[in-house]
């Protein structure tokens, strides 16, 4: 399958990047169901990282064996699958070339306090791999927020010379962001841009409820309103905050919630203009019949 | 359009550095509607990352897409456009060549508190897209003003070697600086003298009001005076500080204010001997027809 | 001046490469007289080195002194002037900004016998001296042409990622090539290729005759015709294999002859879709005044 | 004028040094009017960084020009000239070989509270400017004490390797250092036996008081009494810590006085065998006529 | 003794280079008896490393002592003293800052066949003997005349960006170069020509003869007569061949002859407006009275 006229476009706004990023990007974006339709699905595994093992895998006990997730990222057809370093190193041989993968580069674990995560595998291991990109936790308004934007710009400067793209999940918390800013609509917005000035190729999100934050930024949204109460609407000003669109913008649920409101949302990032979600938890927590027939169904939606 | 005397004069104050250096200030000074007249006007979006996306653009929109802003540097005619990494990559390829470009490498945000940004680009992401020089933001008097320093004083002697220019903007605040002291004659002046000390091609203060904030400063200023109430002498003083006006200077205005105020400080900036005006949100948050009328008669005060 | 669609397009060519590149390519040919037309005409003076120095300058001795050389690069309003390290680094300064440079980074000379040049420049000399790019010189054929590729392989790839676009000079002689074959068609055709598939920005070769040189060549050449007595149809031909012209090709008529000659090898040159001359001893072994004249008459035929 | 006796006794001090550091030191202690002598008088200007552009040249405003500062020390003959970065940067070259120049790699600035500094400079700025030496300051006591001792230890390691002399402004406060103890009997000797263990070339001290500060070292200055109320006395003791004498040392007498006590402070350090004074202040901010008395003055007590 | 507007201006010439250069040779030029003048006299001592110590120093056998050719050099009063990494070794740190050092970086001997010559010496040594340049010998026209040209090449790049100064021996012998033709007035003008156009900071070249060597030269002779007959003549078309004389050149005389040979040559380089002499065997070779006479003699007619 040729790329399409989608992908295309989407490729002309990273102008500037080499053609081995725009490849790598490519092949993101031209693998499994949602092949050249500008949307992607992907399978994110670092909640043992995040939670510990039990919390992550107990409720879909074949997902402790990372071959598991492996051939539910390949059977399901999503566009590709982040994970840590070990997970993707247990199956990056036995499942070459099969699918897309990214590799996060940086990782918290639940055991301490405070928002900070540690670098935990290299753009070499990335090429080592096979990945098409890396993957890049910040934590803006952190006590550590620069010191993370500061790996971000090494990492993701070396990843680009070596032609990798760069996710960059980009989730507020500490500082001057209460609990339930971090997913204020003012908040996510301001996560999406510095994403994108930073450099990032898709960008990590989480979508954005109606709440507003920052007081700084109260008079602003009064004085040019958006429908607080609409999704779509919502999804539509995270992705003007995102380079008026020019950038790819993908959204996580959060924690997990039954699958009619997880499809309601689908349906509002497509309906805003987002490019896709990231799925984890709602896809490896449940049997792989049921995951394989979610995931199946939120590609439906996007395709 | 060659080199005017003007220009030649001013590249003779920057002795000892590389004829690469002076060709890209050179680049800088023969560009847009001041081109030869030792005046410059800078466009600067760096907005979005210090406020936040929606304070920035949802008044005008189409700023959003980072191709307007290219679109507005070079139509007005500015001398040059400074931002963040991001913004300059999407539309760098597309512009190449069409306005100089300075790639603002250290950034803060809003989420976080205290005076400190973080590193957001590289010497070599200004080389890979053709700028004429990079920014950079130090803090005077804040907690980690020294370590800022030290950054500049590294990424300085890093693109002097390619022959990038420095444009520092040198904000005091923190440590014995007063909120009203920010703009305070003595500590502006200090602001510029320091940046000048660090090797700066380019200093970019704010616009210094009649206030003296240091008490070891009164004294002095009470028996050496300065018409505290005269624009025009407060901007001569701080060109003063600036090796005598052997630096080239540029003034923030700051906060959005009417036009003909705006005006009135650019007539005391030239009138006082400054090089210019930086005019961030005063340009890309009107419709484009208004910030181009007034970006054409700021210009018109230097021409 | 802004870049216009002419240059825009030309631009388009060079694609995956860095805006930094591109822009410097633009600042080539937004410069001078041709700004804008695509076309190109370059001052070379390397015959110095070539054939020494009474047999380059004594016909117009104060071209002894570099400074003439700068001056008449800028006076004249050519797009460029290229010359090894000496003659660059006496002038860069006092004219820095002035005229786009190429910094000659080999040169031979006529002491020693056989065809090869020693490497005398560097790349960090161009971005000291400002230069937009570097220029190179191989002769395929020759006993160390692949030693002479493998070292332009090496500085245009650290050009590359200094954003500097290479000349690449492919002047064929030695092996199979002989004497009579040097401007021959299908030589300079070769040499041509030969520089694009090496990644040359700009190519220069010597103008073809209709000379048909390598046995292996002439049966295609017949079965294929092309009008060998008609010299824009070789020029052509020449661009043909420049990537069916998405290469810049500039050519050079060698030895000095009269101005109507040469004039009329330009006319070819424009009417076979060639982008430009070099144009070196017959420019600064004449007087000024006679110079200008000619390098006007030359311009007036491609603007 | 070659090499006097005085000036060879000197250099065989530094033993193990390279020829080359002894070349830098040579080319200070012969040039001006106190070459050869063994005594020198060095003119700092850093005051500007320390204080401010308006308490150090309000008084004298020709000094707020670069270039006034190189005539004055190369006017008045004094043995050298230390300043930080960009004031050494302007003039470098329209001075270049005209005076021996000690570039100043750390600076402090009265905004911010604290005592600690910043590098501003390199050593390889050191190199480009044609200086003799670096110059860098140590607080021992204060909070970032041990971390201003190893940034020297890596600068004057690095500069010993290129043949630079380094030398240390060793300025205790903080810690268990008193206000009236900066200055103390003790504090001094400490201060420059310390200098002296980190390896520097000459030291720059206060002119130290009778005060004796620790109460630890108390004991020790009544068993073995130096009479406290005679300079030249606590100059020879400071010497005496300086290595036996075997070490340059140069006194600094801090703010302003008068023109009698300060000449009267230099013949204390002559006759306690110091090595000569470090006059910023007292010599700048004067008219040049006065400063140029002065310095003339001063260097005839040392000559 | 300041530095004079002749030397001034002579510094003016090496424009872009950085104030280092300049204040290194500077230290040349502002040393000796010829302080000042333009002009200068260097000691060259390399005959031990190509002809042997007997040949070289049996003539007054005091001269094998290291020592004495620092004494002679710094008695004399000559500008500068150039030698191989041992000679310079073995005295620079009883000398240290007495006389300018020039490091030769290369030599030849008589034992082996051909036209090379070894490196022996790094610009690392220079630096710590305390040199104010290195000195390199090419041999144009040679077998590996460009092998030469490419360690030329990188060692004076990597002197300049320590601030030294390149003094280039350049010597064509072989290839198309007769031996009759190793002093011809063509060959040493392209030699010149050469040295200026790789960079060199000084170049030393033979006396040129009246011969011309080169076919492809002589009717550019004898189109632009130059008197040959005239030793001044000569040596003036030798100074053009050196940008027009904006670089600095001295003659060698080659094998000894009697001193009012040597005077009428000396008077020759100056009448032609040449800066100076190597003089080797002419004084080292004789007892040390009559040495400090001859290079009194020759100083007389530069002063």
């Amino acid at each position: 399958m040729l790329r399409t006229e989608t992908v295309r476009n989407i490729l002309s706004w990273y102008e500037g990047e080499t053609p081995g990023l725009k490849a790598n990007l490519s092949r993101l974006l031209m693998h499994g169901r949602l092949a050249g339709t500008g949307r992607l699905v992907i399978l994110p595994v670092d909640q043992g990282f995040e939670h510990g093992p039990a919390r992550s895998f107990a409720p879909n006990p074949v997902a402790y064996d990372p071959h598991y997730l492996y051939e539910l990222a390949i059977e399901s057809g999503v566009s590709g699958y982040a994970a840590p370093l070990g997970l993707l190193e247990q199956g990056a041989d036995t499942f070459a070339g099969e699918v897309p993968l990214i590799l996060k580069l940086n990782s918290g674990n639940s055991l301490v306090s405070g928002n900070d995560q540690a670098l935990t595998g290299t753009v070499e291991d990335a090429m080592r791999l096979g990945c098409v990109g890396i993957g890049f936790t910040i934590y803006p308004g952190a006590e550590y927020s620069y010191e993370m934007i500061e790996e971000l710009r090494e990492l993701s400067h070396k990843a680009k010379s070596c032609g990798l793209i760069s996710v960059v999940w980009s989730y507020p918390r500490g500082g001057k962001v209460t609990k339930e800013g971090e997913t204020g609509l003012d908040i996510i917005a301001y996560a999406a841009h510095m994403a994108a000035l930073l450099g990032a190729t898709i960008i990590k999100v989480k979508l954005p409820s109606g709440h507003i934050d920052l007081d700084a930024a109260k008079s602003t949204y009064e004085k040019y309103p958006i429908d607080l109460n609409d999704a779509a609407a919502r999804v539509k000003h995270i992705m003007q905050a995102s380079f008026n669109g020019k950038r790819i913008v993908v959204f996580s649920g959060g924690a997990a919630k039954n699958t009619s409101e997880l499809l309601e949302e689908v349906r509002a990032i497509r309906d805003g203009g987002g490019n896709g979600s990231i799925i984890g938890r709602n896809s490896f927590q449940r049997s792989k019949e049921e995951a394989l027939k979610l995931l199946s169904d939120v590609m439906d939606v996007y395709a």
